[in-house]
């Protein structure tokens, strides 16, 4: 489920396999240490990870194990050539003084020898504060950890109407409630149950947003895939200030 | 899980009836706002929980639905009498200024009307620095979301060692380890594997934590249960300085 | 003097009987806690004050002296209908955990209700900031202790000439002094005496301030009614960006 | 009013003649910088001074009107050589940068020339966290806003008891009520009207402080003189460690 | 070399003689402490220094060593008449209260008594940020300490190439480099030294900034004189808004 | 100058051959960085260097230039075996992302293989918080710039006496003075000239520090060698607690 909210979130796509089967997309991903680590030697080890995966996969050379960075994106350069796609710097955080200077470098080194296209990923422990800071040097981002916690949303069940009376507790707002969406600056608006039209203080009319998918125990509605969650997502991220509604 | 965890960590009880079996305790708890709200009227409710439930369980009245605390404290005393264990505090945070001065009035009300014996209950929102905040007028809490998440503590799966020699990439220590608990300070002391002995540098033996439950696919040795652990852990809080190891 | 200021300085009114005197006007005010606490009862209170007081007083309940605010005010609906002109919320610090939703439930409440134009007035303990956080739910405001004490201005008289000659200690500019104000911006100019003309930074003439009221033991000038003075208040508040002067 | 609470707290004398009378003190001050400024030169000033006034005053001259303080305590040392009680700065805040230094040359320079016994006398805008810093060069200080205003405290009479029983508003402790003082520790614990005897945390037994000075319109107790007071405050702040009571 | 960079950097002269010949400019100063000390009055000090100096010389007198400023300004004033120039304060730190109303008073009473033209020179211990508060009174500053030093400017030869090959420590980026200079936006931007052409993000193209000084152990190219250095320097300061190069 | 000041203010010693000489001591330094670019290769590097340099040299290995400070450790292992001495971490800042955690790592890879006697060395942009935050891991230090500036102490000649009598401008104390330094406590006490003995608070008696070193143009004392002041500086810090005098 983390994945898979991820990937609604605006995420490129997820690496577990089963994750990727329940959002309908191919897994993504990148070779990891234990490759360097039982290999011995980086140069080998990227040698034999081009040798052993099919073509149509992008060469993405994780280069942090056992060297310093800008020596592993030449060594890299040195065991693919052109077929180099990309290099990964999951770099230790005991090591990440200037993450950014650390970019820099590789980046240099690559021109210098003719990589120009050679992309730069990183990963391990970014949030995204450490995003906005790294792209003027890194093209691509694998996160984890910030991604899969948040913190938690309190919630209650409160009982409001009795009877058809509105009757709440103190702290509570009494009567059966509709929020609406504001089709025009994406507001949302609570009123009473049976308010069937609202204005919005932007001019906009507001749309009821409780819709039934269950009736008689029965699905009435199907419910969106994730792409299409996903694709209005980003389509409310991009086109409009979402204010709190009151 | 959420529940056996807050047990095993020295709560005293849980309310969910599942998780009181998985745990081995009776589940407890008290009454609802939905009763007031359904009956209409705090003194009613608090005469028709005392008729319906058996005697056994102690009477804790909730007594922030309609009224303030301090008067609702007072019909609870009204209605129920001797038979009053304890009244319950659940103020909604848009009323909660001065939560101290309302559990000081609360008190104070009930003192004069000769209620000393009953008990002061809080719950809603609270952390451990409420708790020590309103110790000198609180008998008990109830404590839900603060319990319920925990930052995500991260960790990683490194490969350590190949072939019986230590290898590991940047940023990890090479080899097999053990880590040695010190049964005088509680210190945890990490040293490589085939290290039979450590001195703590507080004069103790470390003893191994380490311990093989599994052996050729079969459980060798028990699991402690939920009053096992709850004990340790409670007398390692309560009998030592627990600092952490090297 | 303190309601006398407070007037000029643009309050809408004062509720003891001998300020409003003293500045021309009828004094303002609403029911206190004594009433509800003497009858005992909020509805009956209510009731008591409705029948009592002349049809001209404007029906404003205190609506927290027993009851939650939320339901003291539909308390005050009930027992006066259409003729209940405002709610009154004196709130005690204690219950002011988030005043702002507290009136948010009051308004919703009587709005449910159809009671639309009942206004929300709020006193106890409130300054400037206060105001300017409760404008969108509240109607009016009653002011006390916040208005009551101002910082100590600190002043001295100086000798600054002797038998014509400017003379002064250090610290202090010697010589007779003029001050102007600019009615253009209402800047303060300071300038020798004898200065019969001072242009300002904007471009206005400044227009001399020190005016004789007394002369030979007879005063020769009248002072200005309360209204005149609030009224110019008001209308430097409203109309200027008042500047310190040189 | 002002002067009378002044002395009672501690302050040793006041210089207005009329608050002098109110508690039965001789008025204490010394010379006005419009001495200097009318006779125009300091020299002639202080000896102007000491020709006047009657021998059993002190001399205190004010060295800092038209001269640095170093250069005025030089004058005022020549003017009435071992007459010289004492020097007042009363430095211009603009002037002082570093008043504890300015003290420092002012020592040093009349200790140079032998004026071992001539103290120092400050004055001008301080408050009790500058008399802390001054006090290694200090000997007296002149003391004026810093006394003259105090922080609203906000009160308010409150119906707790109707008929005998207790009935208080939301936020109020219902009942009539009685403070004890413990004579150990200086504690006031609040009680019930009807408790006669308190047993104070620290082991003292409460003595009632509510004591009727009006009795059927006669005044039937004597007020104490502020000589009194102001030695019982002394007392209470030499003596104890006064904790808030209950 | 203090005072030459000083003086490329923007300042309008330097006092020492010998500073004043390496840069080819006329040394420039005002009266020191000394005179008035030795002499033992500031007027006749005043007059001296009038009566021996070369009428080509600005009188700029010095008026804090015995008297405070204000008086010191206006004895200046009395002794030299329509010439004098400028006062200047030299004012120690521990009378340094509030500097700027020093400065106020001193205008005010020099334009009092008709000496509009006299200017105010500042000295002792002022840095940039003082000189920004003190515009609106002060017409000069004498600034020493603030110039004289600065933080160290780590830097550190390191080999990049070897052999024409690119070669580098981890944290520095291999190969000769060329400096380039962006006359549009005075940017620098750091390239491989056979770049011959770089292009800025401004648009402008940039310029190469190594030059050769010394071939075969000979000087083939004029060094700048300061004055076309702190020309160059203003330009810079006044025209252009200079960002750090990538 | 600064090597000669730090050598006296503790340091053990310093690297470049003049100043050795100027303190009359040998030189110490380790390898640089040149020598591993130049050769390509460290492991190589480090065996030319254990060929070239005479025996009683001790072998300290620079194990950052090219592979990760924990890897290099290993390498100069590998190539020196028991003559290794130490190693010395230069680590860049860029790649010192957790400094403690990076010479954690080196120790327990050294230990792991047998090297527990190879000592760690850190270089690099160190002052005395890092000495004291590393001091757990690291047994030497080499630090340069924090050591090669300080702030400026301001200082002034003042004209403090005139033919014998006491005269100072505003802000000087007037008059010859003796500095005294009391033997017990370190204190630094002023006095005027001629007082000839002077009591301590601590109950000493001060000793004059004035020392006249040169009469009628001849040095008639000698100075104290580098190695005599740096022996009463390391007693001072040692021995006492120095408080700022009077």
């Amino acid at each position: 489920m983390i994945e898979r909210n991820a990937y609604i979130g605006g995420c490129d796509g997820v690496s577990a396999v089963s994750s990727a089967e329940l959002i309908g997309e191919k897994p993504l991903g990148t070779m990891a240490h234990s490759l360097m680590i039982c290999v011995g030697d980086e140069k080998k080890a990227f040698k034999a990870f081009n040798a052993a995966v099919e073509p149509e996969v992008r060469r993405v050379a994780l280069v942090d194990t056992f060297q310093d960075e800008k020596f592993g994106a030449l060594t890299a350069a040195e065991a693919l050539g052109q077929k180099l796609y990309a290099v990964r710097l999951d770099t230790p955080s005991s090591r990440r003084g200037d993450f950014l200077k650390i970019m820099r470098e590789v980046r240099w080194e690559l021109d210098t020898r003719g990589f120009r296209d050679v992309k730069i990923f990183l990963s391990g422990g970014l949030d995204e504060y450490d995003i906005l800071r790294y792209n003027s040097y890194a093209d691509a981002y694998g996160v984890g950890t910030a991604i899969s916690n948040a913190p938690v949303v309190d919630f209650a069940f409160d009982i409001v109407e009795v009877e058809g009376q509105p009757r709440a507790k103190r702290g509570k707002m009494s009567g059966k409630k509709q929020t609406f969406r504001c089709p025009e600056c994406e507001a949302r608006i609570l009123a009473p149950f049976n308010d069937t039209e609202i204005l919005c203080p932007c001019g906009g009319t507001g749309e009821p947003l409780l819709t039934q998918y269950i009736e008689n125990g029965e699905i009435v509605k199907d419910l969106q895939s994730a792409q299409d969650i996903r694709r209005r997502v980003m389509s409310e991220i991009e086109n409009r200030t979402i204010e709190p509604g009151a």
